[in-house]
């Protein structure tokens, strides 16, 4: 028999996700927190609701949360008429937000004491691809757990990979969320020089693509760089929140991010810019002011 | 009729592109300069020899030239009996080093007052690429000598793109080795903060491989950073040379570049830990000595 569903965080990505859970054919009871449009919308796809987290603990298998940052998912968890009241044995938390892995162990460990299992489980891929039901999610946990929630996520996910134990699931997402920022910097700082040293970006971004400088990022970005297009996509205040992450991660396990901390810093040149709203491909704009420079194509 | 070619800089990469010439047809007179090894080697292939660039120069219609560095593209096109001792109207001078754009735009200055033509037109690709003639060319120059020159280029290349006016091939070469860089630093500071966060970061890698973080640079280097194998391949020495010209470059056209000068650091003390001769991937070992850890998958 199917588990029946439960949904927190009715957001930008909760919305479609909970739509492919639906289609997919699972029973799923939702909260909302403040806004009820997304409660009422979700309703009449199908979903039952519920007042509290409370309330969705108690009458679900598997509780998914997709909520901003650690302080909203522990709230939810640990809060007053938060999860952790209405859980039982055999309940499966899947916090498929961006947090702190710290965090993550340790609601783990809180929930553990109610004979919850719990996975961490951030995706990688925006709206778009939560429409699709076509997003990466990286999952710490248990394998067993892991196994029994597999057919769910598939329901919203092309990837699902098992990166270790809870926590880890998070480590990967910081991992790539490093990755794509300091690669983003790298194309910004590259493609910049080009410029000032008067040769068309953009045929220099034709003749590195397939080569060792190309990236996903360089195909996502670069076109968006060249048109000076900052539109979201993926807001700088979102990377700014995963890079300090990741930072307050490394110091707590002794791993330094010398060039993370440097693009942070880029990054908060911006938002006290005001650019926080914009697309992180806008970290071009850090290249562009110390360099007094647009790039033209 | 086709061109009768000459090369200089019988190298590593220079020696499979002169046989890739050969293989298609073309008279090559080729010269050496301390070791006769590569002369002789050469000669048994098919090409013609003489004692001096000058001498190069004055039987043939393109000269090619693959040396290390600017000073030595210098010494052999200006020094005594260099190529411009024996240059008359109507040579090309197609210089493949990974040089300063700056030098490749003074040695275009002074060959056109001896009615020589010039384009730069480093590659991208090592060894590997150069035997197979699969080797990327950025090149900068003018159109039609591009379009004279541009089967030759063929002979020993996959891709041959015209970014721009002379010294146009070096910034993008210089763009590429930026991203590159930076782009290996990256995933050397994401790969060791999740080994520090007690994840596996062989499962790390496969779980963002296939998303935003992918790229070349990955799937080229994090198997040999997991396999802590850094046996060359692209050596690091050469890399600092080219940061060292990106960065030359940027200053004289004023385009700061804060993340590579960190970078060039990090790479300069691997260079006094004796790592000069490894991999580039070697970077790696920066993050690794600053976190006390070693990536073990």
């Amino acid at each position: 028999m199917n588990p029946r569903i439960g949904f927190i965080g009715l957001g930008i990505m909760g919305r479609p996700m909970c739509k492919n859970l639906l289609k997919a054919g699972y029973e799923l009871v939702v909260c909302g927190h403040i806004d009820k449009g997304p409660v009422e919308e979700l309703a009449a796809a199908g979903a039952k609701t519920a007042d509290s987290p409370r309330q969705v603990a108690a009458q679900t298998d598997i509780l998914i949360t997709m909520l901003p940052n650690s302080p909203q998912v522990e709230e939810v968890v640990l809060g007053e008429n938060g999860v952790i009241a209405g859980a039982r044995p055999g309940l499966v938390l899947v916090d498929m937000s961006s947090i702190a892995p710290l965090v993550s162990r340790s609601l783990a460990a809180a929930l553990a004491a109610k004979g919850v299992e719990m996975l961490d489980a951030p995706v990688s891929g925006g709206e778009p691809k939560a429409i699709q039901g076509t997003l990466s999610v990286m999952v710490g946990g248990k394998q067993d757990v892991f196994d029994r929630c597999f057919p769910v996520l598939k329901a919203m996910a092309s990837s699902v990979v098992l990166t270790g134990a809870i926590g880890a699931g998070n480590v990967a997402k910081l991992a790539n969320q490093v990755i794509v920022a300091l690669n983003i910097a790298a194309i910004s700082e590259a493609l910049v020089l080009a410029a000032k040293a008067g040769v068309d970006p953009q045929l220099v971004f034709q003749a590195i693509r397939g080569g060792l400088a190309g990236s996903a990022v360089l195909e996502a970005k670069a076109p968006l760089m060249l048109d000076r297009n900052f539109n979201p996509g993926f807001r700088l205040n979102l990377h700014i929140k995963d890079l300090a992450n990741a930072l307050d991660t490394a110091h707590q396990v002794g791993a330094p991010l010398p060039l993370t901390a440097f693009v942070m810093e880029m990054m908060q040149t911006l938002k006290a810019e005001g650019l926080g709203d914009s697309d992180h491909a806008v970290i071009l704009r850090y290249f562009e002011l110390i360099s007094h420079t647009e790039l033209k194509s």
